[in-house]
């Protein structure tokens, strides 16, 4: 007994398995998903895939990702640059541009120096940033990497790269999350919250 | 301040957030991983959308997807063609071809009949199924529409059509399924594996 397949949509099947926290029924799903879409529909998200891969670059200062040569953030002039917010990823950026409380400038490392899965100081993106310091009037570095060990490391190892050039090097603040329970925050956050307390 | 957005990410992103089960942070994660796709991979996803959109359409006999004209069970010579399982979708008709036991072949209603969601008898396939009963040589006739409200009426509608013309007409088995604790199943489940007993 030949085994039924639709070769077309086991192709598209496949690739949506590819995709990061997508298994097999979820890939089937939406393959069906984008079956049933009208035939615009479907080009539009094809021809998404394809613009995203050929217009989006690294920008040129900050190497955040970018589809024009320098980012929207690194040319708008109302932005201060003697600050530079350094994260491990665009989602960071987007995660502090969400706050709308920030005007100074990103630096995207891609990645964290992490030598158990190896990737050492020269893998991201440090040397950009080192660069830019030499370059730019550059009065404090917020060194804004996650608060794991080795976003901590990497924070730790850039900034003593950075010190002696004479630039104030800060970290994010730790502490209770706004609106969390004293009850359910870890031993580690709450003794850091309490060693950044603040005078009211 | 102007807010930061690259056109070619934030399309893509909303892109997947069409797609069903997918909320704004997923869409955001397969973007990225995307973009982290070498160039020929994205390719390939692209292509596989628009592919399936050009050379996936219905079968002229059972009204399932395929490639070709004639899908590859209706062309298979092997299938026994007295008997016709009618389901609700392609999904089903993967599922019941999984058992391997089932030698027969399909007709893909692509739906079943909703009054509550406007969904009308003449709004599935049940014409092409009438259309296969007054050409072919059919003994039996397996009503496998799911085992909801829906898929029960649109069972008895059909039945009703099929059964003057003097084929047989039979509905899969319900009762507990294999592996499941009787405890757990429900009344109705429980009382249909009583009424449907069998003798060992």
């Amino acid at each position: 007994m030949a085994e039924y397949s639709v070769s077309a949509l086991s192709r598209l099947i496949e690739q949506f398995e590819r995709l990061p926290g997508i298994g097999h029924k979820s890939a089937a799903r939406l393959a069906y998903h984008v079956l049933s879409m009208p035939e615009q529909e479907a080009k539009k998200f094809s021809d998404a895939i394809l613009d995203a891969h050929k217009k989006i670059h690294y920008c040129s200062i900050c190497c955040n990702l970018s589809d024009t040569d320098i980012c929207s953030i690194c040319s708008d002039e109302r932005r201060d640059r003697s600050i530079i917010c350094v994260v491990e990823d665009t989602k960071d950026v987007m995660a502090l541009e969400k706050t709308r409380e920030f005007n100074a400038t990103y630096h995207v490392l891609h990645g964290v120096i992490s030598p158990l899965s190896g990737i050492s100081p020269d893998m991201i993106r440090i040397k950009e940033l080192l660069l830019r310091l030499n370059n730019d009037e550059v009065k404090e570095v917020i060194m804004a990497t996650n608060a794991t060990v080795e976003g901590e490391a990497t924070a730790m190892y850039v900034s003593k790269l950075i010190k002696p050039m004479g630039i104030k090097v800060t970290r994010l603040a730790y502490g209770i999350p706004v609106g969390a329970d004293l009850e359910y925050a870890d031993e580690v956050t709450l003794s850091r919250a309490i060693q950044g307390r603040n005078e009211i």
